[in-house]
């Protein structure tokens, strides 16, 4: 079977690998698609080098079927419809101990820290199965992950219904961390630079900024009566982004960290002690996210059409990649059995 | 009467005014101690004069007895011990309505917006009277508002008790925040460059860090069984502290920014991602943590001794300030009426 996997230098391989029996207590799906993400970027730009063992099958958002169940497996049939939530805990360092078993201080990341969903037939353990309902096309599904990251960034904020969110960044995670701010009951604004971006956010009812042409605080201060947004989300990873966060909150308002900022930033401390403000970091799900997500997905909640730009063959990872990275496109997905 | 008055250019002057006759509503004190704190210093040095008109009678930690009520006033009497909750709130922005009044957006802060409490005779508002019990003196009465700010500061962590915190700095909030984190039922450890500072921190009964000395992360680390502290207070105002405070945190762990940070600091927001950490504003407190406070010294839990380094008369003021700045002293107290 054909797997793509990192081999290091901004390489990706597509490799012949035989596919082997989930072992107990796993089963073996076959991969109908995989999406890419930014995470995957950071991997084959080499900045995770130092986590990943090449050659690496990477892929972590992906939907797809049941082909075999390992002895001991109970609940789970050949031909059901799933995704994996890629978590894979230590139950036993403090975190756990605490109930945080999703960022386990020791967390194997499914398709980081182990083989992932880039290959025809992949072995999982059987707990990180989520059920996809029938009646879910399998491209949607591939979604659920992604969407699972927004509804725990959401859920996090502690946002309510009727309160006021500013998301900075339009990009995947940031349209679909407005699609489920409204959805729970915010009024959402999103802060992008992008015109492209902006428009297909506005097609979907969402206000834009461009902070280029409109002063972000003064609107923030009208739009919410001189208070300040309820939640800020950044999803950017710009510096500026951080640095003007804290201008953008009320008092005892909430910023939500879900970009990855791989160095340092400059941030207003002043502020964040003058108005009391609440950040917040917030990283992968818990099972509830996966389960409100695939809800979100099987309502048609999701924009599903506008976030998957498109779908491509296994072979055209690479150059996937390269549209990523240029924001040509939200969300490809990979058909791995295509060729 | 005597007052000493910021009057620009790091300069404070001893001046004869006339008192006045308290207001409708207001209440005259004849003010016993004033102890200066951090914001003073900021004052003197300029730092908040766009913010200060000259003269200003500054002082805002405070005890005295009541020497005259004003009309309408009720349940105050010439005589009684008080002390005073500087803030005036206008009771009608967003942050008000949404009753947090402490940090009103247009928070009249007296003692730095208005005239404060060095001067023999001060008028404030009834509403902003606080009740000395009876027994308690009037020079640890003047600890009060700094013991409220330790006290908010320790509610606004949600400490529970058996957790462990890490003060980083041991000066008077830093000493103060331990106390009180310790009343609660944590265990403290504070980090203290200043060999004489951490001598009278240990004396108290605190484990004290010299992080010149002592890892410490890896000390933090061994402390809380590799899970990291419940809790850190950012008391040090430094750079370095704020971009090592997310080290010291445990997964999904607390960073309380108590300091002043006049310019923007970097933080790792990779380790508040990663460990989906939580870094809170406090500032000021509210009616209950001067309510608490006011117990707090009533029953001899805040080392008053200590804490009160020396009392000196109002014309040693600007001294005094010298003293604090090269962290000779811990706090000094101006008795106002001494000659």
């Amino acid at each position: 079977m054909q797997t793509a996997a990192y081999t290091g230098s901004s390489t990706i391989e597509i490799r012949e690998i035989e596919p082997t029996e989930p072992a107990a207590g796993e089963v073996r799906i076959r991969v109908a698609y995989v999406g890419l993400c930014g995470t995957d970027l950071h991997i084959i730009h080499g900045n995770m080098d130092a986590r990943v063992e090449t050659p690496l099958t990477f892929g972590h958002e992906m939907s797809g079927t049941i082909d075999a169940v390992g002895s001991g497996v109970t609940g789970w049939s050949v031909g059901d419809a799933v995704t994996v939530m890629p978590l894979d805990w230590d139950g036993t360092c403090p975190a756990c101990l605490a109930g945080n078993t999703h960022i386990c201080q020791n967390l194997n990341f499914i398709g980081i820290d182990s083989p992932g969903a880039l290959q025809e037939l992949w072995n999982v353990p059987a707990e990180t199965l989520v059920r996809i309902p029938a009646g879910t096309a399998l491209d949607a599904a591939a979604l659920v992950e992604p969407v699972a990251v927004a509804v725990h960034d959401v859920r996090r904020s502690e946002l309510l219904p009727g309160q006021k969110a500013v998301v900075i960044g339009g990009g995947p995670i940031g349209v679909l961390i407005a699609t489920v701010a409204r959805h729970f009951g915010g009024e959402v604004a999103v802060i992008e630079l992008d015109p492209q971006r902006r428009a297909q956010i506005e097609a979907l009812g969402f206000t834009t900024i461009d902070p280029r042409e409109t002063d972000q605080v003064a609107w923030v201060e009208q739009w919410t009566g001189g208070a300040g947004a309820d939640v800020v989300f950044e999803v950017s990873g710009a510096a500026a982004a951080v640095l003007g966060a804290t201008d953008l909150a009320k008092v005892r308002g909430t910023i939500v960290v879900v970009a990855i900022h791989p160095t340092p930033r400059e941030i207003n401390l002043q502020r964040v002690f003058w108005r009391e403000l609440r950040l917040l970091g917030a990283r992968v799900y818990q099972r509830v996210d996966f389960e409100t997500a695939i809800e979100l997905i099987a309502d048609g909640v999701i924009p599903t059409e506008l976030m998957i730009t498109r779908v491509v063959p296994l072979a055209e990872t690479r150059a996937a990649f390269d549209d990523l990275e240029a924001g040509r496109a939200m969300k490809i997905l990979v058909d791995v059995a295509a060729r």
